[in-house]
């Protein structure tokens, strides 16, 4: 067994009450004599701390636990940086866990964060979790927020944006200055449900009695250069004059594809994207694109989560986050050529 | 006093490793039935795991405590993503905190990583540490790194850029292209090291009995808007040819100053940035700039704690990373007119 607070007590004749406070950080207002004879013996004893027993008098870590799938996509710590806010304003500290959108880490980041005595977590999963992560959430009487579009059935704690609605309302901008060829660039990490994004650019073209082509629709991966490689593929060959890039970070890849093939924003090609991140007011053009409240939705999963951790037999409510067109340089009408 | 794993292995009859095991996510070889048996009963005595417990047994815990000034910003999430693919691969994981730059939430992090028994701390900090900071760290042996530029004075475990030798490079570039008149966006945030740049900045310019002037110096937030309002009042103002952006998220503002203004970057304007975010090869025209090994910089700083972590008795190596100049298309021969 290791050296207990108790040891140090003998060792200095500093109370035990001083010492806990002062290794626990807790202690300016002893003097810097005291606290650096505690440090000093506790090194000389080779004494570790037990979190639990200070986490036992309390019964709060004032942590919370906060996993997400990506950490270096502007959209995820944009949201990390709304539930910090919202947490450290409320002397909350997060642990942040990147999963890089494995579902097995993200069980194992669940179990770390449990066995660290967080008092709740935010779990923005791409995944279906395993389910006896959700047996041990509820063995711990653990509240958590999860930020996975639905896709786990619950009927509290949801914080959503309506994605189908979302791709609708890009493509009916696109349509409404005159767009009938319309392309789409979506991406397989089911994360941002592109998929829901397609159905509601699909609906708004059945709608007009646009027919569609397969052709119109490319996938890449959710960056820069994912964006750029598809849409080049698909500006070598569709023929289209309007483009729906279902995220921002994609829609600077498309910029550089059409200058490469020198296709000239909005002039040729006019382009939406999907998320409205710092970058896309920066862009030359600017981008016109759908804004996702991202920093409210982290906010607000911080805010419904403490609330949560101080009513625990309340129900948690349910929230849909508004969408916004932003009309800025990169969207124009189409130009009918008269011959 | 809470239910002890004895009391599960009462009721249910399961052993206590067995028990163990399932509570720690490692029993995936018993049955569901005595999964679920053991989960139910944890959660019907209200049990809580003594992390402390597991920990004594192999006094690892194999997470690594990393804190960064700013999450939002692609330097610190790539350097973490370089700390987090090393450490995960070797079975460690990080549990991440973001100091928003601010040194007593350092200093708090620091704390609350110790209590949750970390194995060992990746700090990157912009700030002076508190000194108790350093007595706790090294009171409990825990073996860190920190990446601050060498604001603190010790031996071992540096992994550190040159500063001053990136600015003179960015620098030298220009005037090799026949500029004379070169302005300098620099920052308040002390992180970057960005006075050491200016020094470079300011030893070529010398060098070449290249005068300088104060007014071709603009300081900024190191950010889009910071770049963009700083190099609009640069670029209003000062005479200049090239400019050189002491970040490259900067420079994309200073893009959308020059375009703003009328200024043609690279004919007007040769521009050049520092660190090589992605950002900066889907730029219009792609950017110039002094490349960091940001991931590799987080990915040595694991590799160097690792080892540490293994043999706590070895100094950990100093490391100075490399930096190169990434020539692409913002900067250029300076213009003579021949009037």
């Amino acid at each position: 067994m290791g050296a207990t607070i108790r040891d140090i007590a003998e060792k200095t004749g500093v109370s035990i009450t001083t010492i806990s406070q002062i290794l626990n950080g807790k202690g300016s207002r002893f003097s810097e004599a005291t606290r650096n004879k505690v440090f000093q013996t506790a090194k000389d004893l080779a004494y570790k701390p037990n979190f639990f027993a200070k986490n036992m008098v309390t019964n709060r870590t004032n942590t919370i636990g906060m996993i997400v799938p990506e950490v270096t996509d502007p959209f995820f710590s944009q949201m990390v940086k709304g539930a910090e806010d919202y947490l450290n304003a409320h002397d909350y500290m997060i642990l942040l866990c990147n999963s890089s959108q494995d579902s097995k880490r993200e069980d194992l980041y669940v179990e770390e964060l449990l066995h660290r005595a967080v008092d709740g977590l935010i779990i923005a999963s791409p995944n279906i979790l395993a389910s006896n992560v959700f047996t041990q959430l509820e063995a711990l009487h653990k509240p958590y927020i999860l930020l996975d579009r639905k896709r786990h059935h619950r009927e509290e704690g949801n914080i959503f944006i309506d994605d189908y609605e979302g791709g609708y309302m890009a493509t009916e901008h696109l349509i409404s200055l005159g767009h009938t060829n319309i392309g789409i660039i979506t991406s397989d990490d089911s994360f941002y449900s592109v998929e829901e994004r397609l159905q509601g650019y699909q609906a708004s073209l059945k709608e007009h009695g646009i027919l569609g082509s397969p052709a119109w629709i490319m996938e890449g991966d959710q960056t820069m250069s994912g964006g750029y490689i598809a849409s080049k593929k698909l500006l070598e060959t569709a023929d289209i004059t309007a483009l729906f890039v279902t995220n921002d970070q994609m829609a600077a890849g498309a910029y550089r594809a059409a200058l490469e093939l020198g296709i000239a924003i909005p002039d040729d090609l006019s382009v939406i994207g999907f998320d409205d991140i710092e970058l896309a007011e920066y862009m030359a053009p600017t981008l016109t694109t759908i804004r996702q409240p991202i920093y409210d939705i982290g906010k607000t999963a911080a805010k419904y989560l403490l609330k949560a951790i101080q009513n625990p037999n309340e129900k948690m409510a349910n929230k849909k986050m508004p969408l916004d067109l932003i009309v800025r340089e990169s969207t124009k009408k189409r130009i009918v050529n008269a011959e």
